[in-house]
């Protein structure tokens, strides 16, 4: 089958022929690939960001965003069938460590088992992953465009959950950077929450796809952003900050536009977030990382899904020309998704 | 001024002339009442109900649901000032009590201050209360058609926040009751999750009255309508019902709503709870009773008015009339919500 | 081997030579049972209680709180391997339905897989269990006497748990009941809050188990145990009443030492609770079903345990001898739990 | 009476005879001091730090840690009368804005009114505040050695009662810098928690401290002590840090000992935190700033105190030997906390 792998750190991926995959192990689940949309990770695993911290074996089938149809079942699995539509989270993990007793998935005691970054990711024909990385799709949804759901809005409903509680009627929610994940998070809390949405973007489609998404306002990163939220929160600043950049100079931006008693959500990363201790403390500023998201957070993101609650813009490729995505995201062509079609 | 005032139990109250109140106390704030909505507590009062309970000297005017403008206000009042449009918080808390200190103020150590139960109401030309009793509103609201914001939206928006958190997309939520509260209820809910909501009322009229509220399923009363939810949630039951009726068979109906962990929420009063504890243990389900709202319930309920999540059906009529209104609510011919306007 | 079986409800079991169990599932485990500890729920089992609720078939080997050494296990297992000594819990959740996923293992979507009650118990020199069912114990416990703590324990740690937000210094707890959860629950609240906890019982040796399970104060039950809560809260009443007897007249007796806005755990089950919603919703009192507890719980009881919060007041007795345990604990004679040794 | 006064920045404070503050206000409350804490932030105020955020007319009264006997009360007061022995808290809130309304008293929207640093101080015979900033001791409890709760305990159970409910049974929380805060925050942990306590402190005789006040572990810092603090966690590190220095290698050092999903509490100020956002994201750590506490905190403090559950270590001087005070403060001569006697 073909899949799109990465030979050697910095240079970019090719598009090989591989032999299938098969579901040998009693909890395999062999999924037929129908979108596999493209992230940032992507780029930050093929320049060897994430070597250090996640050693690999190279070739690496890229892509963590998939869904796709089942395939395939080893004899131990009983929560999907051959020919059931799935979306597949990204994480394999154990199901009994005290981390996945509670349903913190990433936290695995096995450490990181990741499509597309610790083992053969799903830019490919064919995905081999567990009973516990799928999670049956609800009849009506259309499973190519949903893909990205399995990370960027996987992602963003994990952040956005743990910022429910803070965004009452009359509070603010800052969301800087509106790409993939932003566009979706914007949906989430206008589905949560009575909040009010600033989307802070630089580039004029990514601020028209976020007003589409349910911002109620938009604001440029021009100089003027904070004072900008200052103005629409009478001088306060927001109740939380959603930074889906982490980068440059949203870092420090975005915590400015923090008032006080407010939280900063990290999910972007690559910058360095410096401040003195003194100005979190004073004011009682938190400042909170998040990654991915749980099997639950997925499972709600789908529900959402199926009630009409959030939708992906996508932008098809086929898997031939993923050097063509790959090319759009990196030179800030791409506004919402890209998801490679096998 | 005029106020309609309650002289004996059990019999209809009479529209009185009384002499003006003053604002003598420092933190004292009169208020010329815009509109005075309707309760079906008054006719609890009325009937003698809370006399074991809360204790008040008759003749008594009616009215805890108000908005109005300031007239007066004591020599210590900063909150407010006169000509301010406000919206009335039933309860006049004392502010230092360890309740007060963490804004349980229907908690507060010098129990009831209750306008319209245990002090003077606003069924009247002016109404007197306290600085802590008033929250400015907005301009752009229109303060008649909101005051029975100041306790059936109130209570409404208290209970929604307390099953916020357990209802996150893919929930089900049943709303008992679509009266003066249930309507506003569900347009809380609405506003504030994503879960499906399945009112359920006897009366066609109610029915339309919570589709038009946002309620995506609406059911009769007819002995089906516990299948009906389970029918809607694949057999399990509602995650959380709210009761705005909490007596006659509505009771025990709810309670059969619940799924297992769910949880029943009781507003209305008058019934009785009768339960195995067994019924209530293996499943795990909690029963919770919830009455009026705090000051920062009441903050929240118009900050949502004020982006526009949540209206009042109301239907007016002139303080003279009050008659009218009475016999209107107590024999089912009102939808929503009766508000009389001096 | 030797099981201790129910071939017919209210009647007697019997102990019974049964083929060994084998680990022939893939995630199968079999415990050669250390302890077993005896339950006032297997007498309801005996009696029939749970027949209509949890249909089983006859004869099935009781006892669901075990502790033991790993005998064998089947090919996938991987959590434990043979000679770890661990503690079973008794519920076997599949571990991938949406329940399971957030760690709620009670509400498994395939429902109760029971030892005890749906499958072969622990009252037997071999348990057949499965990976999710076990757990390793540390080190420097003594497996025999901790058996109680696979349901007393779970429960009362579980319950405890919920109660801990509710108890902050300066708040009331009461405990209703003090046999073998009750005197576990004191010392899970004595370690986890700073609660004053008021233990209450009509059996003075009881009685002096709280004591020295923690309690600070102890009431019999004559008559004056809701006004002797009273007492000890300036007339308030407890922020919390946790129940473990949940019949008779403690139900009611259990509910009137709640304050307002205070809770009601309640554990036992029996009785019925009967209250008229008024009661309920003027003074926003909640109601809590509570039943077993999540392996997280257990995982929380036995970290306590191994930092010494937490004993277990067990009373040994041979397999053989099951009978006489039986006869303890329907008469009244048993105080703390007692613990079949095979 | 005599004040110890700042007339200068950067200057030593002086012994000035001033007139004795009067109730004239409605809610004015004037305490005869028995006790005043000298906290770090008295050096802080007097080198000008606060200057630029916290703008203030000198001479300034210093002292924010007070208790005292109520000599006189204005005309509204009702929460305490003269002779009553009371707690200061150091904010006096307004009672009637959103933050108020919720208890968040250090974010009243009129800003700081902070004793000792935007008005009069209690280093002093006579200190003047409000009723909303005196609660009342319970008798038995010894008002001159307690005035630290009044800051230094009151930040420490602030802090303590956030990070309780990430503190179950087999959690281990390190705690660093044992000084006046930090010797309180292990009482208020080990009373409200069954975590592991691991103190960190260079200094031998507060780390003895730290084991007086009940750490379980206490390690020196000496390059190993994030190691120390892996060593104790199974090389995971902390649930929780908190980290009552805030400056110097004390910010980098702290958070290297979270663990992934752990909590950063700052409590101390004065330093930079550095850190690739990176390196909260993906390990999903948070840093959440802290500073003073609620009045319900108070509360909840005192209660503890009550009950024997925390004590202060206090060093007696008497008010006109305040700058013996002040030099051991300064020069880590002083162990536990320094209270001022007039």
């Amino acid at each position: 089958m073909r899949a799109v792998r990465l030979h050697s750190y910095g240079k970019p991926p090719q598009l090989d022929q591989v032999p299938e995959p098969e579901a040998t192990g009693p909890h395999d689940v062999v999924v037929r690939v129908a979108g596999a949309g493209l992230c940032r990770t992507d780029l930050h695993i093929r320049d060897g960001w994430f070597a250090p911290a996640v050693p690999t074996d190279l070739p690496l089938t890229l892509g963590h965003e998939n869904t796709g149809v089942v395939e395939a079942v080893g004899p131990e699995v009983q929560a999907v069938a051959p020919g059931d539509t799935v979306i597949c989270h990204p994480q394999q993990s154990c199901g009994t460590c005290a981390a996945c007793r509670i349903g913190d998935d990433m936290r695995c005691a096995r450490g990181l088992s990741f499509t597309g970054l610790t083992r053969a990711g799903g830019f490919a024909d064919l995905l081999l992953t567990t009973e516990r990385g799928v999670l049956p799709l609800p009849a009506g949804l259309n499973a190519v465009d949903l893909a990205p759901h399995a990370d960027a809005g996987l992602t963003a409903m994990h952040v956005a959950r743990k910022a429910v509680p803070l965004l009452g009627p009359g509070t603010t929610v800052a969301v800087v950077g509106v790409g993939g994940l932003g566009h979706i998070g914007i949906q989430c809390l206008r589905a949560l929450t009575a909040a009010t949405i600033v989307a802070v973007d630089p580039d004029p489609e990514a601020r028209a796809l976020a007003t589409e998404s349910g911002a109620h306002h938009v604001l440029p990163v021009d100089g003027g952003e904070v004072d900008g939220v200052r103005d629409l929160t009478d001088g306060a600043g927001a109740h939380a900050v959603i930074d889906f950049v982490g980068e440059g100079d949203a870092v420090g931006t975005a915590l400015a536009m923090v008032r006080p008693r407010g939280t900063y959500f990290i999910v972007g990363y690559g910058g360095e977030l410096r401040v003195p201790t003194f100005a979190l403390v004073l004011p009682e500023i938190s400042v909170v990382g998040n990654a991915v998201g749980t099997f639950d957070d997925l499972r709600e993101l789908v529900a959402l899904a199926a009630a009409g609650g959030v939708t992906v813009r996508a932008r098809r490729y086929s898997l031939d020309a993923f050097a063509d995505a790959f090319a759009d995201l990196e030179h800030g062509r791409m506004h919402g998704r890209g998801v490679l079609v096998p």
